[in-house]
């Protein structure tokens, strides 16, 4: 199993006048995460967009909000492959900001073609690098 | 128990590459049908937040994403609070497009003193408007 | 001339950590705008896409921060085509709320052939009914 | 005068349905680059905000879009202070990618007090760094 670590700064623009990061942004930290593990097993996403012509689509999404996050905070976010079938796989985030665990969350994904928008088998040589 | 609808359309900035409205959207739109909530008992966010210094925050999020919505859909969302005790409450949502079920989302909340941060029971006149 | 007015409250996602509407959203209202114009035109935006396959893309952004705007007011935006030719036309919006200008813009665009991504001239049909 | 360089890639939930990224996007690179800036000059903005009680804020905004961005790209934002009085600066922005410059822009400032909202001569220390 490949555990990652994704690290971003928080961007002033992603704070709400809570003074905290919105909640809409950890969906896409996440998806920011799963660029930068796409890239690492050599397959970036406007590659498999563009070559393979196919799209990753998100089917479920999970957050546990267990602390706020400020701005001037450096996220670093932990995550990896939890579980995978031919169809379908599953990423867990941990999201770390000084050494502390602030949020969780999980995604269920599969493939798509891109001109039929039909589901299908996650190709070949994606399945076999994502461990 | 009071369900409401609420609609809105797609904006076009909400859309990505894929052509379809991007998910981290979706929690926003439950945002937007919360504070017509909370306006439809008399209460907009607002007021709740000057008038009785209270922050609501997000604990967790769930969304099911089960068809893809596109630009120019205009939305119906149904929701209302399925749970609810003194410090906790949880609405449902269910996000229609031309008579489709397109998403469903759960979100769990409590409210917050704004000064200290500390969590809070829900307001009373607040929680007794909430059914 | 069409002129127009546009309302829309702001959202809470709005609004970044200095407790305002965070500057980045109002190129999104003026898009919002537009569309309301196409479609009050009777040309709604995903027509001119799916029907005309014709984008309408944005060559410079020009905006005046006034005033502040915070969560909870309710902005009017006044907005007509305050030039235009064969093949460009320019927007200009005047952000209001509470009766005070807030914010003022301006857009200048062009219509672009989706599959071949070049200029193109303004539509016939749009151009006699953008006045 | 600094002239630095800011890089980035593009995330997916930056782009629309046009295929590009949307043009809101832009103010918020810029946004990020001047946090860059601060940071450069050791005067990181959430310390700004905290040590001094200083919010720095938009008056105007100027984008020129020349070209689009996909996704998949990075972007190097040449970027640096082009104007400076004791109240207010300017930065000016250029976006490349693949050599190849995409969008110009410039940002007008000014700070206030974040407790009073007031306008005040930008800070000493700040003023004396920012060349």
């Amino acid at each position: 199993m490949i555990e990652l670590i994704y690290k971003r700064k928080v961007n002033f623009y992603e704070t709400d006048a809570q003074g905290i990061v919105h909640h809409s942004n950890y969906p896409r930290y996440f998806e920011e995460a799963r660029g930068y593990y796409l890239e690492h097993i050599g397959f970036p996403y406007y590659k498999l967009r563009e070559e393979l012509r196919v799209d990753v689509v998100l089917l479920s999404l999970n957050v546990q909000y267990l602390k706020p996050v400020y701005f001037g905070e450096e996220l670093e976010i932990r995550f990896s492959i939890i579980e995978k079938d031919k169809f379908f796989f599953k990423f867990r985030y941990e999201v770390f900001s000084n050494q502390e665990l602030k949020t969780v969350g999980e995604t269920k994904h599969c493939c798509l073609n891109r001109d039929t928008r039909k589901i299908i088998k996650i190709p070949q040589i994606l399945y076999e690098r994502m461990v």
